[in-house]
């Protein structure tokens, strides 16, 4: 049922009256830059926008949306690459830019307190005095926000080493769905009762809103060593990238490029990689000293026995940022040789990488579509960038073919159809592909039982927007002798 | 309600025709066996006992429960601590001692999946050969099963380095509270949807019973070293640990042993620490061999520098395995010098270690109770071993009392009423102080969600077993409009 003028006229005057005029958004052109989020592909305007100064700010306007029946979507620095953020043209979208204090650094205990719309690098910059650092570096991470990377579970290429969003957060203060503040979690390492925090990061804001995240700091490698290695093929890198990983070493990050890849970072960015490599792997090493230094000659000669044609070794700061910027830029680059293109986001167990790697290959030579391949080889998540022109009439349909033929292969290789960036309102028709019906029922399971009416980001992470009386519950029938004795506990 | 022996004779007769006769125990004297896990002071005798062989027929187990509305409760090989295995008098226990197959090795993608009566030491025995092993090591590991693990999240002496149980799950199958089989997680880092396996591991039995378990396979290290300091007081041991932990080092182990536990290590297993000490501190590290060697130094001097009075460094396997031998027997070892005791399990930030241990003294003192302080002092978790004499009038009650006490310090400070025992029959009662009602309801949400008639191990974990439609749920009011709407997308 579409809303109408009145029934929005009123919603709006009530979010003013709780949380003040100048933080409720309902200008047509206003709204129109919160349309959509780093998936530009998709684009809709949110009925309001409301910007909550604190958590009882956020908690007044997610109970004035149950009031009214009207769904909302959480949204940080709106740089997510999976429509997680995407507004609802009959919804409110909550913005959490204007939360962003740093509420503590505690280099002793290791712990940052931040509110949602601080943003990555930002608790990094606080900590660093302090000799530690935030350590999920998703490409994004000079822009996008703490509450962003806890609803989609970031990740980045240091997390072949340091591990997801998930692995570094300890707290988070939240706004259910019906408005009401709990918290997850703490500083100690192990709660008791149920881990609902590893279920509430990466719920791509269905089970509530973070409105604060008690973070783990990190402390600053003593020492940092870089390399760049250029192969004449991907199965090379990728031989070199298992042979490290066998030999025990865990680098901070193994990263690789394909050909078209390297052509779009150096189109772009000048980065001056090896001419002629149809592969480059950048492998970094972080520790105390005597370890960094054993690996990274360990690295090295792994890369050589390997076929590395050249290799360059970082000698300071700059020339280590300009290996990470080709890498970095990778995304955006693509936009020079090609005018369109998705970034896919699969996961693989590593040793299939070569396999995939080739039947990437073959899909693209059997479709005509170009891609570019990019990823954290480490891990076996691949960013494969499917290149197309939209104005060639049916090339936007074979790329997402190719395109859904990567995730299709991801999933028989024993992967997964993301790795970093969520499943968003993007892939949630890719879900069933993964999970058998009883395993998305249970998920729903956890997502009617804090949202029974449906209004926290409806749409998103599973395909069909059921309703919760449909899910197919664990009550399946009542036994009054079990709920009269339920009060003995022996 | 009391289950009448008809009824029994019914639920028995429908197991045996499940799962086979030899499968199903109801032999008031076998079933004795039964009556407890390792936290002795409660018993209770089951009134049946179900050992199912495989996933299905342990899913069949919990439908004859259900069809029974019959509350179950599963037991690994009950060694938990805080009797989150203890049967129910009216119920079922499901065992999972028949279900030990060590179904896949697979070293290079650093995996194995395992059966849930799969004991702890045995998947790393399979692994050494390969050159990995399975970090998690409760000092149960020689008997403690997997699925038992999972129930609890399981710690151990190496967790400071290597974290818990929930840290070393990558997947798990298991029977729902209805008899449904789903799986939860897989083998990829990061897999979409909910991460509902972390809400499972730790969650004692009351979400379903873990059929089979992927593990994540650590390397064995190159290299371990393992110190023993001794020092005059508990104030310079803990200064030791925060000038170990401050300089960077991450040691594998620290633990940490008082005049009263060593005293009792000594009348048990004669490991032979430095007479006189008032405290010692094993310290280990692990890795790659250069790592190791130039951290032990940094550690050793840390020691000295914190006025260690001795430091022994182990010069072979022999000797590591005498330092350990003290830790490890700590526990029962106090049965040596007191006729009863509780073993208490709290943790605390690191940095208030010096001001806790003095309160417990304090409260000691005030009592005329014994403790003995055993603790993995590196990452805070307190094991407070309470000394008295059930035979002495009031001294069962002043114990209980001191112990209570020093949960309700560790939550004062900021930590946790377990850290790595679970919360089971016994912690149940302190959940409140350790969390808001809306905490308590938005955990009970998932319970309800997954177990609405309550059969799954009920009574434990959560302090009040109440029924599920009394839990205020996220349903304020049902939206017409709304359910109507949630069809349409944008």
């Amino acid at each position: 049922m579409s809303r109408t003028t009145t029934d929005l006229d009123a919603l709006a005057a009530a979010l003013r009256a709780a949380i003040g005029a100048d933080r409720v958004i309902s200008d047509r052109q206003q709204l129109r830059t919160y349309e959509c989020d780093g998936l530009a592909q998709y684009k809709v305007i949110p009925a309001l926008v409301a910007l909550p100064a604190d958590a009882e700010q956020c908690a007044a306007v997610v109970r004035a949306c149950v009031a009214a029946g009207t769904p909302f979507v959480a949204r940080g620095s709106g740089t997510g690459l999976s429509g997680g953020a995407l507004p609802r043209a009959d919804g409110v979208l909550v913005v959490t830019s204007r939360m962003r204090d740093i509420l503590e650094i505690a280099p002793d205990d290791e712990r940052a307190v931040v509110q949602p719309g601080v943003i990555n690098l930002a608790i990094t910059r606080a900590a660093t005095p302090h000799g530690h650092y935030y350590a999920p570096d998703p490409s994004s991470q000079q822009i996008c926000s703490i509450g962003g990377n806890v609803a989609e579970n970031s990740g980045g290429a240091h997390c072949l080493k340091y591990g997801f969003t998930t692995n570094h957060v300890l707290g988070v203060e939240l706004v259910t769905p019906d408005g009401d503040r709990v918290r997850l979690g703490g500083r100690a390492p192990d709660a008791p009762g149920y881990d609902l925090l590893g279920a509430f990061v990466g719920s791509e804001g269905t089970l509530g809103i973070a409105t604060e995240v008690t973070v783990r700091l990190t402390r600053l490698p003593e020492s940092v060593r870089t390399l760049l290695a250029a192969f004449q093929t991907t199965d090379q890198a990728g031989a070199a990238t298992s042979a490290i990983i066998a030999a025990g070493v865990v680098p901070a990050a193994v990263e690789m490029m394909d050909a078209l890849a390297i052509e779009a970072a150096e189109a772009a960015v000048h980065c001056g990689y090896p001419p002629g490599a149809g592969a480059v792997l950048i492998v970094e090493l972080d520790g105390p000293e005597p370890e960094v230094a054993a690996q990274f000659a360990q690295v090295e000669s792994l890369c050589r026995e390997n076929r590395a044609f050249e290799i360059r070794i970082a000698a300071d700061d700059a020339e280590r940022a300009l290996f990470w910027k080709g890498r970095k830029s990778a995304f955006a680059a693509v936009g020079r040789i090609s005018p369109d293109y998705i970034v896919q986001d699969g996961v693989i167990p590593r040793t299939a990488l070569p396999e995939v790697l080739r039947r990437i290959g073959e899909l693209s030579a059997e479709r005509g579509i170009r891609v570019a391949n990019v990823f954290h080889a480490g891990d076996g998540n691949l960013h494969p960038l499917v290149l197309f022109d939209a104005a060639v009439d049916g090339e936007t349909v074979r790329a997402e073919e190719v395109s859904g033929a990567i995730l299709d292969l991801c999933i028989t290789h024993g992967g997964s159809i993301t790795g970093e960036h969520g499943v968003g309102m993007d892939k949630a028709r890719y879900m069933p592909r993964m999970f058998t019906d009883d395993d998305l029922d249970t998920m729903q399971l956890l997502r009617c039982a804090f949202d029974p009416d449906g209004l926290a980001n409806p749409g998103k992470v599973f395909p069909t927007p059921r309703l919760c009386g449909e899910v197919p519950g664990r009550h399946k029938g009542v036994h009054p002798a079990q709920e009269a004795g339920l009060a003995e506990v022996f």
